[in-house]
């Protein structure tokens, strides 16, 4: 284990978030929040104090291996949680430390499950923070530092692969650091275009940011109580129900655009079961709501798909109350919640593409039955799918079920209903915010155990980091020190 | 596709359950219910001429492809039931012929749901042969025709593969013929011994025949409205307890056990975690019925004891309504319903063995991340489990988890609750009984809409068939005709 290697590494990532906590400080400067400023200032100090004492010395071996990676990448993430709560818990917005750190690990993986009861009201800058953990969450904190500090392919490798989401992390370009710059780029590009069309409905800059922030991340923390619902503004809805579809999508798609290779976004296999799924789902949806006959149909038509992107892509955000829809309406969105966006993307879930490979492989396997002796491969895009990537989405799928399952169990010591149970599991191991029930679209986390809000925050990083960073963590033969 | 010994097959299968069915005709003459006879006669003409036409000639070519051995074995399954219930309906015992075919499914494949909503008053033959189906079913319908009219191996080992449950069927002797017999002997002598057991309760034979039979296929139908609680007995809910987990044991372990080779059985691993499993559900239940202060010690274990065994063999006999327990026992129920008995036993469920065998393979797995390039291997009684076995039990839970999500969103169409819509499938997919809500201990499936009971059928045979039979039967290329 190269011990020097992974401390200079997180080091650097403290330092960054020292500096990244200067915009939220600076925002409380300019709402005169004086009094919040404390808050700020002390985790900014500790943060850049300990990155200038880690992460400023490179270490002369700084070759990391596939094992390095994932302990960074699981450590990276606990460590910017356990930080990045200090602001509430000394401006004593949230008082409690286990709920802060709840609501930190919340935003930076994309989750929005909140323990807050009450949002609005909460200063500016602080609230300004919790919106932004869900921006810099939503692209990646290592692969932010790639963007921004070069390093050595090899290095950079293990530590991009354990963080970008999908079974295989792709390289846009031949150089890693220039691929995740292209990433922050299109993710900028895409949030600034938010932030301009919620300009546009007279929400003002402030409601615009931290809305678009959320979106681009998928992450949903809202600053009014009542989620988007409460800028009363279907022209709000409808912006930020498509950036929440677009922010579902694979990045590369965006790049391939820009490079004019639309021919390949328009046959990409994934890019169409995702929209095939999200349509086929608003339709079904939107029937459902108009059968009970009370619903005009362009608040059918709006309530699901706002829902439905909402869901789909992980984010959270909530305009109707679905707790009111129906158990059919219900079990579909329960079913999106597990499949997620699209790999590549900012969303959680299982991801389509898995989902397309899972169902590809059990055709190919049930037909392989029909014909033993026959050799037939999956395929995806016209291309064979590798037998390691097949391997490695099956063994992701035990250690999900057993993580999902192991956590219900867990979760369900405190004596919630079965629905709030499994569904609080769900949403937060998916990366989504509400569940039903208990933690439904009005409700919110506070009321859980403190054991609940540790398996939760656990699931709200394993889902995040897809599984195996956090999983690393826990097997003792990580930590032995070898030669 | 070789039709005519797949007709052949079918024919033989068809002229058996003709004969089987003379049992309960004999039951009916000897309570005098000559008015039930009828309901018996025209299907056993039916099955045995159908039988006699198609089921005699053997055809020259006998050889059978392991697509074919999987068709027969869904078709077989299918045929016994649409004929199987003939009886509950022309005997106007249950009218409805889908609701007598899915409560016949539900027999066979030992589920034990059923559409009564009183079981009590019903006729002693018809009843008695509601709890028969559940015995031929446990050990399974190919498998006794394999131990009366002995077949080629060849033939025999891709018919025996499709219907015997767990990764992967185990010959126990050398000839498949006798594997069969020495199972259905140990199967004889596993119920002659409870029925035994059950006379010293004083409840009579025809009740200790019935629930015998109901045991030992771990299918759990009960001629008591109460279900076993009916007998208001804790001897008899001990001795059937006990039964049933004796019955979600591999039968292998028994043969072993008459071998003398008892070192084989202590070693077993499946043995150890399926005990392990109840001996810690039971004492995880006690204690929590226990804290609530109302209940005593003696009522605890034995309520615990029998839910526990009653779900783990996927039996779904009642003593008492968990439906009143907390949500940590229920969790613990609903897991325990995906676990079921052990590989080779006549329970259901995904089975012990590929639960262990999921765990070492994640285990396995996320070592081979820290050691990428040490060979790793996943060892089940100290034998290497051979890769494609592995492989195996991925793509079964990638369709094992693709008809679970499927079902849940059909049944969910006619609106019951969540919780409802949920455990109605989970109980039928792993052959259970009850589920929870409105299908719990206390009420019954007649209140489903039509499109769900097919639905919940179709996932009971394929839980009992574990799957491939009856997916193979949906694809289109099965049905090609090829020279």
């Amino acid at each position: 284990m190269n011990y020097r290697a992974v401390v200079n590494v997180l080091g650097k990532i403290m330092f960054m978030e020292g500096t990244l906590m200067i915009l939220p400080l600076i925002v409380a400067i300019i709402y005169g929040e004086y009094d919040t400023l404390i808050a700020f200032l002390i985790p900014i100090v500790i943060l850049v104090s300990v990155g200038l004492a880690f992460g400023v010395k490179t270490p002369k071996n700084k070759m990391l291996l596939a094992k390095e990676g994932f302990m960074i990448c699981g450590l990276a993430w606990i460590f910017m949680s356990a930080f990045g709560c200090l602001p509430f818990v000394i401006s004593g917005m949230i008082p409690n430390y286990l709920d802060a750190f709840f609501e930190t690990v919340s935003g930076l993986t994309t989750t929005g499950s909140s323990i807050l009861t009450k949002v609005e009201g909460n200063p500016y800058g602080l609230l300004f923070w919790r919106s932004f953990t869900n921006w810099i969450g939503g692209m990646g904190v290592i692969t932010f530092l790639m963007a921004i500090v070069p390093q050595g392919d090899g290095q950079a490798m293990h530590l991009m692969r354990a963080e970008v989401p999908g079974p295989k992390a792709g390289k846009i370009v031949s150089k890693l650091t220039d691929t995740a710059r292209i990433l922050y780029i299109l993710y900028f590009i895409l949030t600034a275009l938010e932030i301009i069309m919620l300009m546009f409905s007279g929400i003002g800059f402030y409601h615009s940011v931290v809305t678009a922030f959320a979106t681009a991340g998928t992450g949903g923390f809202s600053v009014k109580d009542a989620s988007i619902a409460g800028y009363h503004s279907p022209y709000v809805e409808y912006v930020v129900a498509t950036f929440m579809l677009l922010f579902g999508v694979n990045f590369n798609l965006y790049f391939f655009m820009i490079l004019r290779k639309f021919k390949a976004v328009l046959q990409d296999t994934e890019l169409k079961v995702y929209l095939g799924m999200v349509v086929a789902s608003i339709t079904l949806i939107c029937i459902n709501l108009l059968s009970t006959g009370k619903i005009a149909f362009e608040t059918a038509f709006r309530d699901s798909y706002f829902t439905v992107t909402s869901i789909v892509s992980t984010s959270g955000f909530v305009t109707a109350d679905f707790e009111q829809w129906s158990v059919f309406s219900k079990v579909i969105l329960i079913s999106l919640m597990f499949v997620g966006g699209m790999a590549g993307s900012t969303a959680g879930g299982m991801k389509v593409t898995r989902i397309v490979l899972y169902f590809k492989q059990m055709i190919r396997d049930i037909k392989q039955m029909v014909r033993p002796r026959q050799v037939m491969s999956v395929r995806i895009n016209k291309k064979s799918v590798d037998n390691s990537i097949l391997k490695g989405i099956n063994t992701y799928l035990v250690i999900y079920v057993f993580i999902l399952l192991t956590s219900t169990l867990l979760v369900s010591i405190e004596g919630q209903s079965l629905v709030t149970t499994f569904t609080s599991v769900v949403t937060c191991f998916n990366n989504i915010g509400p569940g039903m029930d208990g933690v439904g679209a009005t409700s919110n986390f506070a009321h859980l155990s403190v054991l609940s809000k540790i398996v939760l925050s656990f699931d709200m990083l394993a889902g995040r980091l897809e599984i195996f960073p956090m999983m690393i963590l826990l097997i003792p033969s990580t930590w032995k020190r070898r030669v």
